[in-house]
């Protein structure tokens, strides 16, 4: 007897003993090697984490599991963007049928900064989450893009100082500074003209901390972030001494503009600052309804 | 001069640069110990990762941040539970003048289980959740409880079935098993009279899965297992080959009771699969719309 | 004033409190894009986790710590293999004025698997880890690579089996099997005209479990794999019900000629199976000296 | 049939197919509540990840894998020292009937501390490692403790600074500082009258960090540690501005006395620092050979 799909039973498509519907079965925990489209039109490539889901309707003791891994293989080469998520999530609903479909894909990604006096490059790590989903034929995507940044506090620092320059700024025995994730979720309208990049977002989140991070520095650029972190807020609130409320409520305002535009439906912003003299991390969030938890 | 908390200045009070309120403001990603009420009455011990949030008014530029690890230490000693989270979620609020407060405590909590044959014990570790928010003064608990069982596929089990035995049993060439996690997350509602323990939701996943899983067997209970999760479920659908969908399916039913008595308002549950033949694992979800994500 | 390398003070090349050498410093913990050469010559794209480091000598009270993302930048074209280690901890020895350089590069690796009965291709990840370290002139290269399998357990069969078909092999009511960790690290000899690819070590491990894993299963291949995992193991005691015991043991049978012929110089196996009716993995190890810990 | 030991097969006794001897064979993965003998005299309860091992001789295909959770289980009220340690590796030899042994218990462990000005004490968490072998007899027992402290940058401090006070001591733009892990292993030499407590390594290592890390800090509190991380070290090198390369030369002349007087037989220090600036970690190692890797 030869072995073959046609001759196997197909336990899945009986009945169920509780005829009851399940809101998401599929795959998780398990990495893809994938392409994303870059702002300068190159594709970088990347290692996702990735979880898709279809649902199950009260007919159906199981679905068609092996499709979802396939349909993954069969994206290999796809360029993940909003708009390919959109045509995966449908031939996953379609191919499965179902009624609605879920993607998501974890993966860091790559940019490159360029030292502020040395002007010395180096590649810089973002982890980035595209979450997509088809539900009752409306589809739904988010990015949440995690930017690490310096934070320094404004109240140690205004606790040690000692006096000031001839202009005014503070001089003092330091102020603690530490690593903070900066993480911003943005629904995306998928009906607007605009889009907005995840490069676009690090330089957005790291204006608000007290200094951005780079990965290559030579002395005079360390010398120009101590200061950058140390000093004070411009206008925009941008770089300087911060609090995590103050990084959150800066960041939240620069992203006003893209959801006044419609570009943005709804947003989150969480700031995570790894104290440098506490065992725990002192965090912010403010967060549309959409992404309230 | 010394140095004390009267003259030194107060930064968080002052204004924000844009007055804008902050959801949550607080600390996590910290370990303190705690204590946990078990079933029988006794004390246990164990160690929680704690996060702790109030929110910060649109006045003021952040929050008493120290009073957050100041209160956690002052509950070293309090046996954690649905109504001293509440109790200290008042104090939270009260102490820090802020409208809303959130606390998490997630911890390992250890039950006994009895080899089904030879009857002996050993402890079996349950990762635990206990979340509390008082929201616009009404207080909302979630418990989350995850249990690993054994899932015996029986798709794969009918596929290499050879034949049956006298009373109509299939025997043949194994099938494929793994182990899993239940997760199971209740909305518990504060103000009725019954409880649900953490040792009674150990029970009810273990019986979902197609065997439960012991941490001591001898020879006698490797083959009852063994063969209780190759076996067919019971008339509840309890034990033998399921698949994850099944299972979610199963937990949900047995959840009924404590929805229809009013004890629990909403739940979750989830069934992760780590198959043994694939690297992906196979995952169901039904959640009440309060957990749907 | 401008700021230069030449203006600003130099700490680092002063002489320390206390004259002790270290033996290792560096940097560790971060993300690089990365290339890596396959068997089939064409280059792959992964994403590695980095540790970087020289010695530091007495004299000195720290090392020019910039130099070593900076060479890791420049490198971030540069497939990687053992030559092309050996290349960096050169330039990074040289660079840095030291005596002895370390660079270890972890990384996910994708080969694809064809399904055994369906022939339908997947992508399958594996972690490899690439160790280089140049030590008073000696150059030695660890190549570790991680093949997750599926195992099962010849006790559990046999204590369930009922009965045996007419060729003799025995059939019941299954055994536990579940999803394992074949871990071998090789100590290459840099001099030897051979190499071993990654490629091979994969199928190396793969022969050595009771089944091998893949990503994409249709039903017959799922009837495949459960009954290639139940079954007998071949002559070379290749595939069927294994204890952790036998894998290492064969796997290490497997290594024997490439260490007679010269070009392993060392090795380690390791076979750690997350079994599916504990909470604890069993696990096994056979280590030659260079590799006991 | 009752089912018992008796009249099941044992595979495990069973002739291996390849005649070879195996370093360790046993169980990992796994959590167990644990008690510690404080340096007080009083019983700390913790909850420890632990890996169990003994070897496994040429003659037999495996070893009684159940009796080694059996013993753990029997040893969940003994608290874990030197002396228990080695007790329970020799009822593990004995009871396997094996050569060696080998158990590792990792747990995090509390201890309080007193805040620098307004005296509040708080706990602090101290991730702790023992790491027990028999080996031919011969008893060896390695501690490794983690404990979190506060790097502040000596060249970043002198980069940015703008003037000095009166008394000499340097001000300025502030200076990046950050978490930072040190971890110590000793190997205790078990024959010796003398012991080291994990709480005189939490101090030693405390003392040669910018400052120590305290969980509740109030505000004269941090201006005290902001200043005293800011700093000059004293004559022995403790606290203020130091590089990482600092911190392990100043723990490793700090432990010379122990080894001095033959209590400790060989170590390892490592200062890990989660760099501010940077997406890496600045690291440095010194290690015995014994510990060397």
């Amino acid at each position: 007897m030869t072995m073959n799909s046609d001759t196997l039973p197909n336990l899945q498509e009986t009945v169920p003993v509780h005829a009851m519907a399940i809101d998401k079965v599929g795959i998780r925990g398990v990495k893809y090697p994938i392409k994303v489209l870059q702002k300068d039109g190159q594709i970088q490539h990347s290692i996702a984490n990735v979880s898709v889901y279809v649902d199950c309707n009260e007919e159906s003791k199981g679905i068609n599991m092996s499709r979802l891994p396939i349909i993954m293989n069969e994206n290999i080469d796809t360029p993940y963007s909003m708009g390919s998520m959109k045509e995966i999530l449908e031939v996953l609903r379609d191919k499965l049928g179902s009624t609605n479909s879920y993607l998501k894909v974890a993966f860091p990604y790559f940019v490159t900064k360029i030292a502020p006096v040395s002007k010395i490059p180096s590649v810089f790590e973002v982890p980035v989450e595209f979450v997509g989903k088809l539900k009752d034929g409306k589809f739904t995507f988010d990015m949440t893009v995690k930017v690490m940044g310096t934070s320094c506090c404004p109240c140690s620092k205004m606790m040690a100082a000692t006096g000031t320059l001839p202009d005014g700024r503070p001089v003092g025995r330091g102020a603690h500074n530490q690593r903070s994730i900066g993480t911003v979720t943005l629904r995306i309208n998928p009906d607007h003209s605009d889009t907005i990049w995840i490069e676009e977002l690090v330089t957005l989140i790291d204006n608000n901390y007290s200094a951005p991070i780079y990965n290559v520095l030579k002395r005079p650029d360390e010398k120009y972030v101590t200061e950058q972190m140390y000093g004070e807020p411009d206008g925009n609130n941008h770089s300087g001494a911060k609090f995590s409320e103050d990084v959150v409520r800066d960041i939240y305002m620069d992203l006003k503009p893209y959801k006044e535009n419609g570009l943005v439906l709804a947003c989150a912003v969480i700031s995570d600052h790894e104290e440098s003299i506490h065992q725990h991390n002192c965090t912010s969030v403010i967060a549309d309804d959409e992404f309230a938890y």
